[in-house]
């Protein structure tokens, strides 16, 4: 097989995500040899431009996935749960960015930075992890590596681009009407599907995704489970807030870890993330350098910065972690997972 | 003395906070015999209406404290460092809603629900705590008293009127620029008298206040010293990561917290705070009830909400806190304070 000829299928081509796939596989110059742009009923039958061809968006059926290498899933969890082993039946590997198969023990939930080997035992489903745990994982790990990890307590700044299409705009309309001083209804957040829906213009939302039995949301317990997963850390402490604000892309999150060895200078820990896979420090208080959700939209890497040691324990860090929810958190993580399957030379 | 004849200024009239300081003085009906109204000389001459009365504004200078029993500071902390003692030196007693004299030894810091009997300490000055300082503390100290309190780490969503009235003027002007597609130039935010200034519409700024050497801000420090000192715990372990958001009124802060005691249910922690004065719960994930900073906006009460266990550690929960911080934040706090004076019979 040449490098230029795997068939890719992108299922929810019509979405932000999807859009964003198509974006970074056309920068990435992923070598394709077909392309094919699935998505709902709804949305089948529209056109997109690819490298200056046009394509007309597909109803994802079974057969749709008949000679596909790899398929790009981010159309929600209940087409990924239909179709992704359809996919796999024909053959096609499916990396998918929704939650549906994220937790299961066959397959691999990856971020390559941190745990690309994991691909190796995939059964044709790769999970693409959540966004919010993507980012702080990249962030995390290269402490981990040198000096072991216990704790983690987060709380999420994050951007509405990651409730899709609707939410954006949702919350531009929502703003006009507030500075026109003029009444408006909220439709969408925080929950598309859930039972009420509030104001996200200047606002700051406490809920993510729906909420569990325990009262975490959904989106709390991804980040929870997603992060022991993904780093290989079952007993690693992990506790989540995850709250909404009227930010159109980049989430932010402020993250407080206990290492397992005590001690480490806050200069050695920007050591080891200015050499890190992935990331970029931005951590110059004197200077007002700190990364901030304006700064990385449009950026594949994850940005840390106010880097500094707790005040009373000796192996407490607090940092601020922020990145493109849609690239580094969606389009490009996945598409990064299909470059690590050509890499290990997993697809065929 | 009557109850109607006390001779109150207040300091920065013309402010955010001066002018929500007159109108919780009206609303709470404080027995006010004499009101002077005190600003720079650039607000000097400018007229506030005060219970149908028209007052003019004038330049605040040691002579304006003649027969003033209480006086309401908001004018900055160098307006404060130069007039207080004056003041006090004229037998008035200061309130001072700066960080001017917070940690002075001989200045109680008071918030009324947490330690109101430090008053009774008062040399003349009493300081009104930071605003994010403020809320914390009055969703702690229910649970302190009953299960004793180790560790506290808070990660804030700080409104922009914090930042005073031209900081609301940047963020709404900023963000009607971006709704147009139009360009801007940041002046204020994050911190008027810094070297850089960055963009706060649609953006999580990590910055509130100065940087200090030690990689956290005045704002973070603030919240770590002021907390320890009001509930009077040196051996607390506080930290402090503080956000600055596109949201005009209603500060809210994710705080995790570790109590001496283990094993207290969240019913028994709601049950607490659903009776502790200056609270509002607002708790019921079920239906989608939670604290927001939109619904705090023009109330007096702290609101808390989302409260869970860890999932780790018995003695660990994990809560949303959200206020007004311009009312309970600074200044309803600060008539609070004037309040409890009265009450103790410590004004005269």
């Amino acid at each position: 097989m040449t490098t230029s000829n795997y068939h890719v299928a992108v299922v929810g081509a019509t979405g932000a995500v999807g859009q964003q796939m198509l974006k970074t596989l056309e920068e990435r110059n992923f070598p394709i040899g077909k392309l094919t742009l699935l998505s709902s009923k709804r949305s089948a039958g529209k056109e997109i431009t690819f490298k200056g061809e046009t394509y007309i968006v597909q109803e994802a059926t079974p057969e749709s996935f008949e000679g596909v290498h790899v398929a790009l899933f981010s159309a929600g969890g209940s087409v990924s749960k239909a179709l992704a082993p359809e996919a796999v039946k024909r053959g096609a590997i499916v990396v998918d960015n929704t939650s549906a198969f994220r937790m299961d023990a066959d397959v691999p939930l990856v971020v390559p930075e941190v745990n690309e080997e994991d691909l190796r035992n995939h059964n044709g489903i790769i999970a693409n992890p959540n966004c919010s745990t993507i980012q702080m994982v990249v962030a995390l790990e290269p402490i981990r590596k040198q000096y072991g990890l216990t704790k983690v307590v987060v709380s999420t700044y994050q951007a509405v681009s990651g409730a899709g299409l609707e939410a954006i705009e949702e919350m531009k309309s929502q703003t006009q009407s507030i500075l026109n001083e003029e009444e408006f209804t909220p439709e969408i957040l925080p929950v598309g599907g859930d039972k009420k829906h509030y104001q996200i213009a200047f606002n700051a939302v406490p809920q993510i995704d729906l909420f569990q039995e325990n009262g975490y949301t959904f989106e709390e317990m991804k980040m929870i489970n997603e992060t022991k997963k993904i780093m290989h850390m079952e007993s690693l402490e992990v506790a989540a807030t995850c709250v909404r604000l009227p930010i159109e892309t980049g989430h932010s999150e402020s993250v407080y870890i206990e290492t397992e060895k005590s001690g480490a200078t806050v200069e050695e820990l920007k050591g080891l993330l200015q050499t890190a896979p992935g990331v970029t420090l931005q951590d110059d208080p004197a200077n007002q350098v700190y990364p901030m959700a304006a700064d990385c939209v449009g950026k594949e890497d994850v940005f840390v910065g106010r880097i500094r040691r707790d005040l009373d324990r000796d192996n407490g860090y607090h940092m601020w972690v922020v990145s493109d929810n849609l690239i580094k958190g969606a389009a490009w993580n996945s598409v990064q997972i299909a470059e690590s399957l050509v890499k290990l030379q997993l697809l065929s």
